[in-house]
């Protein structure tokens, strides 16, 4: 059924990238098997950067749950780099690197929200090749590489809207924005048809499946980002920088479904990026 | 194993109570089975307010949705009136009035986001006895009565939360609040610990599983009250509006999981109260 959708400059040949997307899922499953159990009962919380404004909570699942992915990954794939949020960088040999979240949204599953979403991506030096976004608690899991997105058996399919004025717009939030970048979002946000806060990387699936139109964040990491590339660009859209540059290298992202509403809203923010 | 928690000035006995609260199910139920088939999938939009910042979007979810929870109401009790938020009132001699919700958060329901719910109250003269927030993507039902608040076989209970350094707050959106009532939320967002976006009834919910402490919310209708009151309630929280007073018959409320925190924040809000 699946076949080749994007051309493939990454050199994976055709059973090694089955092999990664076996890999990838099983990590996925072992890392869903892990944060369930967390999820919603009562979770020990350290806050890693201090109190006040910068609250960045850390919860035990987290933890567990990139140990869980490395374990699967290191099994299966010795020879490649492995980059997580919790953890010291694995150095590898491949030419590839796994990039791991295991919790995006810690405080979206801290208030009990199923919203927050498991990471997953391979990359070369040139940028993410595979994507999953993974949500256990509604066993949802959102997979994009160079054969295409899915969501189960559902293939994803983002979309059309040719004009800001139709569009449904989402951030996480702009508290953590630069003054500049809550200009550029305002500017955006008068335009959109409307606009909602609070959804992570879930909001990236959404583009995907062809319910959100755009996505506007800054504050981002690497681990926040290689896997949301995939799974939007296989499913027809468009994630960037917010000069319209290679999304996984920067902090601020914008995604879309549509080229053209990419490309007209990224006319309002490039004087604001960094 | 259910047990009088709240003493009822409402004079219902107790097999009229068990009654109501199987009609209420039942009605969540066809509910369920009207809106979960046009959730993500093409849903038709009409727009009931005009275009612009005002957009209010109606889908045929929400009016199906009400006609199946007015049929499955009026078979088993003629005698209530009953309002929603689809259709015009319908007169009744009981003294009791159904208030219906079917689908609150249709921005949500648009946009793919599970978080939408069915609100489904039934209230007196003195506010509302029984409610239900209904999430049937989820299979998650909250119900709130003078016998407890349950999720399926969970008792719903309230998290303690002392102090507003410590409270995880939440509001839908505040971009429809006036000056003022955005003023009000910002001195709270202020002191919280956390601030998310975005969740509208379902929030409420959280508060009263015991993994959001405090809700702050404005523009409101009664159609979008009166089922969260039992719910907060009967899980050991307080819902008001931003004096005190009772939260149905305000546009302007506030939910907190513990007393000490409502009237923290109570404090800081009633400055700007209606």
């Amino acid at each position: 059924m699946r076949h080749w959708s994007m051309s493939m400059s990454q050199s994976l040949k055709r059973d090694e990238l089955d092999e990664i997307l076996s890999v990838a899922e099983a990590a996925a499953e072992a890392a869903g098997r892990v944060t369930l159990p967390y999820f919603r009962a009562g979770v020990e919380i350290r806050d890693k950067s201090g109190a006040g404004q910068d609250f960045d909570p850390v919860t035990a699942a987290d933890v567990a749950a990139e140990e869980a992915i490395r374990k699967v990954i290191e099994a299966a794939r010795p020879e490649d780099a492995i980059v997580g949020e919790e953890f010291p960088e694995k150095a590898g040999e491949s030419g590839l690197t796994w990039v791991l979240d295991p919790i995006d949204g810690t405080r979206a599953f801290m208030m009990g929200l199923p919203l927050w979403g498991t990471l997953i991506a391979l990359s070369d030096a040139t940028g993410p090749i595979v994507g999953i976004i993974d949500q256990p608690y509604l066993r949802e899991r959102f997979v994009g590489s160079p054969l295409g997105a899915w969501q189960g058996k559902t293939p994803l399919r983002a979309r059309a809207c040719a004009d800001l004025s139709e569009a449904r717009l989402s951030t996480t939030g702009i508290s953590w924005f630069s003054e500049a970048e809550q200009e550029a979002f305002r500017a955006v946000e008068a335009k959109a048809q409307l606009t909602r806060f609070g959804y992570d990387c879930y909001a990236y699936a959404l583009v995907a499946h062809g319910f959100i139109d755009l996505v506007i964040e800054a504050g981002m990491q690497p681990y926040d980002v290689h896997a949301l590339v995939p799974v939007v660009q296989a499913a027809g859209g468009v994630i960037t920088d917010w000069r319209g540059g290679p999304a996984h290298a920067s902090s601020q992202i914008i995604a879309a479904g549509d080229k053209r509403l990419h490309a007209q809203a990224l006319e309002l923010i490039a004087p604001f990026a960094n």
